[in-house]
């Protein structure tokens, strides 16, 4: 059953959100070698007012298979590190031309094509060097590496996004579209709670559980970022809206039409909530986060 | 004493660099998730002829440590997968804009501007997940992970590349240029040799002596770069020439004149290969291949 997010809940979500944003502040200090401009743009970029979604599936991930969600800030970290280097890559100009990301202005349009390139470089490379750092044992910080590596690469999201720019190009249907999903947004949705699990050294059950969650949550995520993207307005969102329509791209209201995309994300998210059945009542707050996911407005 | 490079040196270097060249095409095969125009556009980059100076020093320190070379491939092909990344973006219009590389048109010139970024993005990823599954035992793993997301990071090459596209506008000395080097070139050579040395379990002195080798190596090899370019032809480099006068860089040549920077290299190399007097006889390859950096005219 679909669960009404309630003020407990938000009330959590919020301090944990303050304690990633105040590691996220902490990884990118950077000592005299780095310049002053590039950690600039990386803190402009990782640090602007984000919804911290992945990696706050990465802490609940934790924390719902019994272990203390500091135990996996540094994985939560990585995530979040990835994600914002993908967003500052993929709002360049030669690929989505977005302006306007988490508020302000995008990450090139503040400082240059060049330094927004290098700025997505250095945080994919910190979000492997902040894993390795942090996470314990080494047996299950390689693991870490091995599966945000692959979520991130040729095969996962990289992929995703090649396809997402060609078919701005082609005519589709909802399955070669959900197979881009798959990849561009649902690898990471799915590698953040599968992290959590592995810090907390979960058993095989827990981790299908949790990645079965993460496929169905990215894709309901994607249907309402599409339908958003449709409707929103662009200073609740804090990202341009109306592209995809622009720029021609193939997306569930295109396709499916308003109506049936909402329904299809209320199925999914259903669905993802079952598929946490196994973790009883320690799941109750990722319920709670897929709900807000639903309602979200932002 | 500088060591003239012998028959049996090139002969053997020649028997590795095809190992590498191996290794790289399995690593990118990919499967079906992986869109075929990003395959494409990573193998015209990774595959095409290179010196595989960095992979060859993983696999020299390995041995030099006493270890087998096949331990340390994985780690070989990931430091050649990040160098391939950064040269990927750093021909990118909005950085050097370079239009020809290993002697073939750049990755941006062939696949365009998204792909390439992509392309980089890509094999940054890769080189994590190559270790990460390629490199035992864990422990080992999580530290080649660590020392090469540093090496690539923002205090480090992507510093470096961030300083040397400013210092193309600003007047310079030798220091500044060098502490530019130190971070653009010389951090990858460091980690090549480090890596190599860590996948053989060597002890810290001999970590200490190929990487002190690994830093004036570096050095030397941007200051030959750096004469090659004001000299070389495009032919034989198998890049773009002048192009350091052109976008008025700061270069060891325009600091210290040619002659001066060519005594500077010797000197380098010299020191380099002094280095290693700890590993003894193991050294020689690597005794050979500092020779081989300062004669060579590609």
């Amino acid at each position: 059953m679909i669960q009404s997010s309630s003020s407990p809940f938000l009330q959590y979500a919020e301090t944990v959100r303050t304690e990633i944003d105040e590691a996220l502040d902490r990884y990118t200090l950077y000592d005299d070698d780095c310049p002053s401009v590039l950690r600039d743009a990386i803190r402009h970029s990782l640090l602007a007012a984000g919804k911290r979604l992945r990696p706050l599936l990465v802490l609940m991930a934790t924390e719902a298979c019994g272990s203390q969600r500091q135990r996996a800030m540094a994985a939560a970290c990585a995530v979040e590190m990835v994600h914002t280097y993908s967003l500052i890559h993929d709002d360049l100009p030669s690929m989505d031309d977005d302006d306007l990301r988490r508020g302000q202005p995008s990450c090139h349009v503040k400082y240059g094509e060049a330094i927004a390139i290098l700025a997505g470089d250095a945080l994919l490379a910190q979000a492997f060097e902040t894993i390795a750092a942090g996470i314990q044992p080494p047996e299950v910080a390689v693991r870490c590496c091995h599966e945000l590596s692959r979520a991130a690469g040729a095969s996962a999201m990289v992929g995703g996004q090649v396809d997402d720019l060609q078919a701005a190009l082609a005519a589709g249907n909802p399955d070669d579209l959900e197979r881009i999903h798959r990849r561009k947004t649902g690898a990471m949705f799915r590698v953040s709670l599968r992290l959590g699990a592995l810090v907390a050294e979960a058993d095989d059950s827990m981790l299908a559980a949790l990645d079965d969650f993460g496929r169905k949550l990215g894709l309901a995520f994607q249907i309402i970022d599409d339908l958003l993207d449709v409707r929103g307005d662009e200073g609740s969102l804090g990202k341009s809206t109306g592209k995809d329509a622009e720029q021609g791209k193939m997306t569930f209201p295109a396709l499916l039409g308003e109506a049936e995309s909402r329904q299809l994300a209320e199925q999914l998210i259903r669905q993802a909530q079952e598929a946490l059945t196994p973790l009883d009542s320690g799941a109750t707050n990722l319920q709670s986060l897929a709900w807000y996911v639903l309602e979200r407005n932002h």
